[in-house]
Parts: structure tokens; C-alpha cells; sequence
């Protein structure tokens, strides 16, 4: 295999936030010439597909401020500081949608936007749910919504899932 | 379907990059409390799905310097402003595979990265490709790969592929 490696020549920290931090860095190139490069450094995250006994999948559907409209998603959630994913994706199901999961079975881990952002997230299918209380943060605000394999499908087809990693992780459920 | 919609109070940019604006934008959430988002603007994208007669995918190798390594994926490349999304996957796909399309059928859009970005991607499948000339930039390293459609099958779920789009736009075509 081929090896491109850019090398880094100087890093410039350009905002240091409560979630992002963003540099940027002049590199070389395997060609001998300078470029920049605008990085996006964030903590990772997990995400996870919650089926249930019937076969049907718990969703949230949430405001996400960046593209200014209501999102349909599977659960998911930032890593914090040192935190293990699967115990993550547990805590974030839990908080969520308010089930506990007996049983994670980890689907994989993805770049979501490689071009511009380190953000790797971990993917598990989550089954065996029990009922327990729904957590959200105080300033959390989302819907709980249940569908059948097939609506999953048809919103899968049509787009109506438009989010990367729930297309990637619903996909990828079944397909493992 | 409730409404969580969040009210900008104040705008405030950090990075007005070559790709990237990076702002850190204060809120009114619904329940009148205040919070800050930081919001990676990017200018879109598109990626293509590229099937050649044989029913093999072609695929791309090249360095992502944000999470430092050689990545796979399916061939993608930014949105040149004002450019039509259909014009552009053609584009890029000429220009890194040396591929041209008879057809190219939309698949659907996502959102990469819509907890930070507003980064949307439109996925195109390219069918009836004729050979032609790669024309990368001077600045762009890449190798292209040729995959069965088992080899991408096992790659999906074994998780040598790792990059969202790409298992989006896969997986996507072959629902479809």
C-alpha cells in the first residue's frame, strides 16, 4: 500500500471549547510542498441500535442546532473524558430512551467526517432492553420514537433517516 | 412532532478557514435557558458509489490527516460554490478514479456530523462508467481500488471499512 503521510511542521490552536477543539496546522505533503489543514478535534462517541424483543427499534428524534432542524437518530452520545464505549453506549441508551440494555454487541467503529474531524464513533446493537427511567440532562430535550423493521426500511429507502450514523448503524445491524 | 427548536442570541466566528468557519454561537433553548454551541460550517460535499459492469465497486485509498492514516472510501470531494451536486459527483469522479459516468442515480443525502457540523453529503450511484483519464489536483494523493461485491460485503461487516459515508452509500445502493 501506497503511503501518503502528511507531516506536521507547526500547529496553531485556533479555539479550545467545551466539546471542540480546532487547529489549524501547516503539514508536508509526500510531494516536498507546504499545505494547511483546518482539524477538528472532538472527544468521540458512541451510538447505539436499540431492538427489541418484537424486532422494532427505539429512535430520538432531537434539534440539532448546526443544520437548524429536528433530527431522527439512534441513540447516541459523546465519550467522556477516559470513559470505556460500551459502558457509554449503556449509560447514553439508558439516559435516552430510558432502557437497559442486557446484551451489547459492538457493530464497529466509524470516521464521520474524516475530511476535516478526527470524530471516530462506536456502534453497538443493543438487545435484551429492559424498561427503566429516562435520564436526560437537564437541558436535554428529545422524543422517544418506536419503529417497525419494515418503517425502518421504507425511511431508509426514501431518506427520511438522514443521519450518517443511523444509516450506518441500522444498515449494519443488519447485515452482521 | 414537538418542536425543540433553539433561538440564536448571538453569533460570534472564530475560524473563517479555506473549507471550514468555525463559530461558537450563544442559544435560547426551550426552556429560556441560555447555552453556546459550537457549529462547524462546511460548504457540502458529494460522494459516489462507482459500479463498474462486472457488478465491482471502485474505491479510493488516501491519507486523512485528521486521524492520521490511509483511509478507504468511496470517491467524494467538496462542493465548489453555486455547483449542482449531480455535476459534481461526476466530476469527482472522473477526476479521481478516471472513471466516466453514463448514469448517476441520486441515493439519498446525509448529515455526517450534525451534533457539530452542518456538513451535508449527497450520494450518488454511477453506473454505465467508461475509462477516461484521472485528473487529480496537484496536491491530491490517492490510489484507486477495485472491490468484488463480496469483497466489499466482508469489508463491511468485519469493519475494514471505516469510514460513515462510505457505509452509508454502500450499503444504501444495495438496499435499493
Amino acid at each position: 500500500m501506497k503511503d501518503f503521510t502528511e507531516q506536521l511542521i507547526e500547529k496553531k490552536t485556533i479555539l479550545e471549547g467545551k466539546v471542540l477543539t480546532v487547529r489549524v496546522d501547516r503539514v508536508c505533503l509526500v510531494n516536498g510542498k507546504e499545505a494547511t489543514r483546518e482539524v477538528v478535534v472532538h472527544p468521540g462517541a458512541v451510538a447505539v441500535v436499540p431492538v427489541l424483543e418484537d424486532g422494532s427499534v427505539l429512535m430520538v428524534r432531537q434539534y440539532r442546532y448546526p443544520i437548524g432542524k429536528m433530527l431522527l437518530e439512534i441513540p447516541a452520545g459523546k465519550l467522556e473524558p477516559g470513559e470505556d464505549p460500551e459502558e457509554c453506549a449503556g449509560r447514553e441508551l439508558e439516559e435516552e430512551t430510558g432502557y437497559i440494555a442486557g446484551r451489547l454487541k459492538k457493530l464497529g467503529s466509524i470516521y464521520t467526517a474524516p475530511g476535516f474531524s478526527n470524530e471516530i464513533l462506536h456502534i453497538y446493537l443493543a438487545e435484551e432492553l429492559k424498561s427503566s427511567k429516562q435520564k436526560l440532562d437537564e437541558d436535554e430535550f428529545l422524543t422517544v420514537e418506536k419503529y417497525t423493521l419494515a418503517e425502518v426500511k421504507t425511511m431508509l429507502t426514501d431518506n427520511t433517516i438522514e443521519d450518517a450514523k443511523s444509516i450506518a448503524g441500522l444498515l449494519l445491524a443488519g447485515l452482521k
